[in-house]
């Protein structure tokens, strides 16, 4: 069994680039559907779930939940550092670090992905964009370094360290929710998440577009 | 083993969403790099590839290679027919449709999707933008259903003829190459593809961008 860690920026600092399509308290309640589908994602592999952030109204807002809350001290800076604060705190060595905005993690196999997990073993999973959404390792194994193209970061910080990495390039955990038109990916795919049930009552919907504007066309209807 | 068919567009239409950053040229070339890794990748696993295409060019271009060309008449229109053209050439009960524009397919292990394929069996790979990348089905199983969001008609047309369809949700095989930002995917992931290595030659670099612009700035550098 592993320990997972989630880390979650300040709430009111959040998913900025869905400002135009979101008021600040939707964005701050679809970053907990978003967090309530992760953390059921990955319960089922996991003894513990951390959840490290900034935030007071976060690590209230998990209280019922089987989580480990870890308050970082405001001198932290940048998420690195935020996960070696939280290292101090968690006993386990294996530990799966994933973000919060990756809801689809729920229809995904997770079993298929940590069954080949051994002492040491690194298995990372890609981003769009060339980041790292769900990473197992060994705190003995190899330093993160997300921000950037942190994917061929920890490639790079693997091969440094001698290990040979397992890549598990899963779709579903690949979409990370950042712009109006990764929502159209939920809508298509997320069905039966916290998160997909939230856009749906906010009447979103999507539409198929393919042009130089994007693969999809977001659209909030109007109930008034 | 599996039969493969790869429908492909003409050249001098398609992807015109990179036309203010390639010539019409450097698009055909791309195409023709993406065919060949898109070839490499599922050749492992099949007797027979079939390519459909109106382009006598593109099938002139295939020739050293062990496919079988399909010239598409000229009254076909869209997808669906052309392949349903293309089904009366091939004798082979179990077909695998693929797009020729994933060339990250052959960084996917693709004896782990076909591996469960039974009789009947539909097995349905996702794109970005709710479309199907990847299809294996029987040819008396389930009618094709391009177009749009395809992936949730092909879920709706295994419903309607009682299977249960597999869902292989790859990462590498949901990169479709349409955008500029698409080719930053490439960048990233695609090392060893003919892909890759064309961009490469056209001093094509991504960097990480974190903006409502997208995820990649993707750059060409001018070398005179």
């Amino acid at each position: 069994m592993f320990s997972a860690l989630i880390p979650v920026s300040p709430l009111n600092a959040v998913k900025t680039r869905l400002k135009d399509f979101l008021t600040p308290d939707e964005r701050i309640e679809l970053i907990k559907n978003m967090l309530l589908d992760v953390y059921e994602g990955i319960s089922p592999i996991c003894d513990k779930i951390y959840v490290v952030s900034k935030d007071k109204e976060i690590l209230e807002f998990l209280k019922p939940y089987a989580v480990i809350p870890i308050m970082e001290t405001e001198n932290i800076k940048g998420l690195n550092d935020a996960l070696n604060y939280a290292f101090n705190y968690i006993e386990e060595d294996n530990i799966i670090i994933t973000p919060a905005d990756i809801p689809l993690i729920k229809k995904e196999n997770i079993n298929n992905i940590v069954k080949e997990c051994k002492e040491n073993s690194v298995i990372l999973c890609p981003s769009r964009g060339g980041g790292t959404n769900l990473m197992v390792l060994n705190r003995s194994s190899i330093k993160t370094r997300y921000e950037g193209f942190s994917f061929l970061k920890h490639i790079e910080e693997c091969k440094e360290n001698n290990i040979n990495p397992i890549i598990f390039p899963s779709f579903y955990i690949s979409i990370d929710i950042n712009t109006v038109e990764d929502l159209g990916e939920i809508l298509i795919h997320g069905g039966g998440t916290y998160t997909y049930n939230y856009l749906k009552k906010l009447n979103i919907n999507a539409k198929p577009k393919h042009s130089s504007a994007g693969r999809f066309e977001v659209i909030r209807q109007n109930t008034e």
